[in-house]
């Protein structure tokens, strides 16, 4: 603690990601990223972007980007806006929205940098409590609040709530915000997107470090009513003008057009995830159904945190969650088919059952 | 106004930054860019970095280029943080040292986004009257407050503070943070970065837009003792983990490291700004003495909205602003050679003392 802290820097408890190791070599399976790399006509769009006109201010707001996704998802440039990663869209659509003093609701089992903008934006919350299969009852989400946010799939456990249970919120809740948290959403979920044209206060959150193989660009997506993007848009030209450099704004913009690639990748994905789920749970695990690019598992035999420390030794990463109630589990990112087959025979070579 | 909106993003008057416009090509002369083109060699390790690895998170540390400034200046890696722009590492600062209620101060005449992150973030401030030649009153700042914000050189004025007054403020208000926003003191002027290993409550913030030719990269620097970056690096881990992407990382350790183009780039601009001076005074203009890339100018004999018109008219952009005080002065970033021959001549056709 410094005393030339302000009182709120003071209380803050950041939000930690995952291990970004620089020791050694590890098969990193601990931050959801895509172990495919982008699209060719991304890093070529980028080459071609790093040129003389980087001296000059990039274009604040978006407009290439911003006509490129509204053509995408069938809505209006005004009804779509970008950021420097999802996470600086979420801080800001919580500064927009959320009113001191006017409790929030999410689940208590979630992504945690939620509780961590409430903090720094001194808003009040409160925690929806999961049932014992981690899925939200939707009942306690029809009461008093000043908003809400659900991520679909849930970070960290891979669970999805149907679009019907999503369509009932935004329903109930018409005079709040309610934020839909799709960073996953690609890997086998349907996005809430399709309701933004009958709900204003529908706000979905999306990103391109997963699903288009870019979190080393920084770039997020929220798409939403006229009103909501409006208001995005006062919080981010008083906090900064550009928020998104020209050559994360060039690559994006392919991105969204090689639906091709993302397709492909994203099939990858899913195939992968799949047979890693059938070879875990033929070894004893409790795998949580997914339909995100990482999978949420347990095994009855050994505690996570141990098979998380076996594997650290063993040079593969996964993410562990010192948490109540998922303090038993492992998130695991789904690799190429070649990493996983070693996660697998390595947690083989650890012998779980006769241990 | 929407319904949505939080109380706070009501109140917001957001900052507006110079234009950017689309319908024709301009002499933009409006946003203090730099005229001349980033280093080759920061170019060259952009495309490098337009890899496969931009599927991987970046470093959110930033370690490499912490080290590299830290090299530069002759400081320690943990007094160097970097950031989405200077303006991003501002607001952070503006949330980690403020306090709402504790009054904090800086001059009536400067950089328009203080204020607005005042709002944002609820900070209470007081504004220190300039004086006729828009210097700061500097025995105005030895008084009660929460801390200080002064630019040098100033913007929009370009006037420049000596080190020793810059001292002398640090100095009285060893208990508050002050910091000193030096995005153009590159430029002429001495920097306040001298004074840190001294000073534990001085923040000095920099940026590669302008001195770097990267406007379009996002690149700002917090420089000042470990405790005060440690509270910048508390408040940015709340808010989004990764706020400079892979290829802004590698462009700006190359910027930082090639000091020769960098010394003759601002070579360059100096130049062109001393000849601009002298030919403007010679045609009647006021020109406030700089120490900046820019020069805040203005006539007797015709208003400064009305040259800016004509001057937009003629295809160069200036930047005027509608403000008590400075609304008969124009601010002009200094072009190539090339652009401000042509920056001349137009004001000379304009035949401003015979209208």
């Amino acid at each position: 603690m410094s005393k030339f802290w302000s009182n709120t820097t003071k209380s803050l408890v950041p939000y930690v990601p995952g291990e970004q190791p620089k020791d050694k070599k590890y098969i990193k399976l601990n931050t959801n990223e895509s172990p495919y790399p982008p699209s060719p006509k991304v890093l070529e769009a980028i080459k071609n972007a790093a040129n003389e006109d980087l001296r000059l201010y990039p274009d604040p707001e978006f407009d290439m980007l911003r006509d490129t996704v509204a053509k995408y998802y069938g809505l209006e440039k005004d009804e779509v806006y970008a950021g420097n990663g999802s996470d600086e869209l979420l801080a800001l659509a919580f500064q927009a929205f959320f009113n001191p003093g006017e409790k929030i609701l999410f689940p208590d089992i979630t992504y945690s940098f939620y509780p961590v903008y409430c903090q720094l934006y001194n808003i009040d919350y409160e925690t929806i409590s999961l049932d014992e299969e981690f899925n939200v009852p939707v009942n306690d989400l029809f009461g008093e609040n000043g908003g809400i946010v659900i991520s679909n799939p849930k970070a960290p456990t891979a669970k999805y709530m149907d679009i019907s249970e999503i369509k009932a919120i935004v329903e109930y809740n018409k005079d709040r915000v309610v934020i839909i948290d799709e960073a996953y959403i690609d890997f086998g979920g349907i996005s809430a997107v399709k309701l933004i044209k009958d709900y204003p206060n529908l706000l979905v959150i999306q990103t391109l470090s997963k699903s288009r193989c870019l979190a080393g660009l920084r770039l997020g997506l929220a798409l939403g009513s006229k009103e909501l993007i409006d208001g995005i848009i006062r919080v981010k030209n008083s906090f900064n003008s550009y928020t998104i450099d020209r050559l994360a704004l060039a690559g994006a913009v392919e991105a969204i057009r090689d639906e091709e690639y993302f397709k492909e990748t994203v099939r990858k994905i899913v195939t992968t995830r799949e047979w890693v789920t059938t070879d875990l749970r033929g070894m004893g695990f409790n795998v949580l159904p997914s339909k995100a690019n990482f999978i949420f598992i347990s095994h009855n035999e050994m505690k996570a945190e141990e098979i998380f420390n076996l594997l650290k030794e063993n040079g593969i990463l996964v993410r562990y969650f010192k948490k109540p109630r998922i303090d038993n589990y492992l998130r695991v990112s789904i690799g190429t088919d070649s990493e996983m087959k070693t996660f697998i025979k390595t947690l083989e070579k650890l012998n779980i059952k006769n241990r």
